[in-house]
């Protein structure tokens, strides 16, 4: 996966909070390389390499490989929680804050799918304390949009057997965009986040 | 992930069809190594030792590492495909064949998630010829689920708006059952299948 088509994905942008440039550059090289190769497959020297860099200069910045993918994972999982929780605090029904906040998951996650991946399939790669902290972080997606199900049972919209499958096949649906999203090309993300937010409405029977 | 833990999820007995028993340990050595590591972080000395055998005694049942891939990939790929077959052409309503696919296909993802993963997440590093051929049989599970909802639409059980769409989501839906399945633990993957059955009908807006 190219450079330029992360770009056009958006991803580029997510890491502007990530400064200097030098540390941007490097986690950016280290996204597409666990990406490409793997987590266990990529050698500091790699990522390095990738950026333009010396492995004597990536270690200014990140002290070990773990460091990046765990920054990779924090940064990934704290734009998640946003996204939801901003779709989840506006104003509307229930059924307007469920459909925003599926199609903008879904948006994201077609966008930056290569990030997405990454952060995804390599959550076993984290040590211990990284991993409890990202699993937090999901805890709280969770929540969020769990929120906004109750919100919508409680003021009579959905008619829902069992909330937390049903949450955990919502947001499920929504990050499998990242695996097979580059593999078709019938779609753009805007048309893929519309279909889904009219999917997950009939999931959690929203009346019409 | 531990062999035991494959075992009770019903993943070995999958591999009947390869022998000698030799080519099947390594196969199975294969599949926990690429689940574990990643494909290119694993070497086929690796695989080997896995297996209790030397790399020479490798080389007699697979060339490549890439062969190793893509037996899994396609024996994977073609048990996906009966299980899907097998519902879409039993006797019933196409609600009942859906429920049907998508409660088998879930429990699959469930109990056998470490081959899933390898097969979903590694496809990529199979070569043209492989992927070509995985790819064809993918359009095939496709066009199961597919026609079941074709179907049910013909029938009038259902209501869809985009046909393609609606088939992505529901098996993208069932494949990430893989993924997440092993992080939770608080269903069964039979549990997991009726939840989702219920879903997918939901989705396909199947008269009650």
């Amino acid at each position: 996966m190219s450079t330029a088509e992360e770009t056009a994905g958006g991803e580029t942008q997510a890491w502007g909070e990530v400064t200097p440039d030098a540390a941007r550059r490097l986690l950016v090289a280290a996204v597409e390389a666990f990406a490409e190769r793997g987590y266990h497959a990529t050698t500091t020297r790699d990522i390095a390499g990738r950026a333009g860099m010396s492995p004597a200069a990536l270690y200014i910045h990140y002290k070990t490989k773990e460091e990046l993918l765990h920054r990779i994972s924090r940064i990934g999982h704290e734009k998640a929680l946003e996204i939801l929780r901003t779709a989840s605090r506006r104003e509307g029904t229930a059924s307007e804050r469920l459909a925003d906040a599926v199609g903008s998951f879904v948006r994201w996650h077609a966008g930056g799918r290569t990030t997405a991946r990454v952060v995804q399939y390599e959550l076993d790669s984290l040590g211990p304390d990284a991993r409890a902290e990202i699993l937090a972080l999901r805890r709280q997606c969770d929540a969020e949009v769990r929120g906004i199900i109750e919100d919508g049972i409680a003021s009579g919209e959905f008619d829902v057997l069992d909330v937390k499958g049903t949450t955990l096949a919502v947001l499920s649906l929504c990050i499998d965009v990242a695996r097979w999203f580059s593999l078709e090309g019938r779609w753009t993300p805007d048309e893929i986040g519309a279909l889904y937010a009219d999917l997950v409405l009939r999931m959690v029977g929203a009346a019409k």
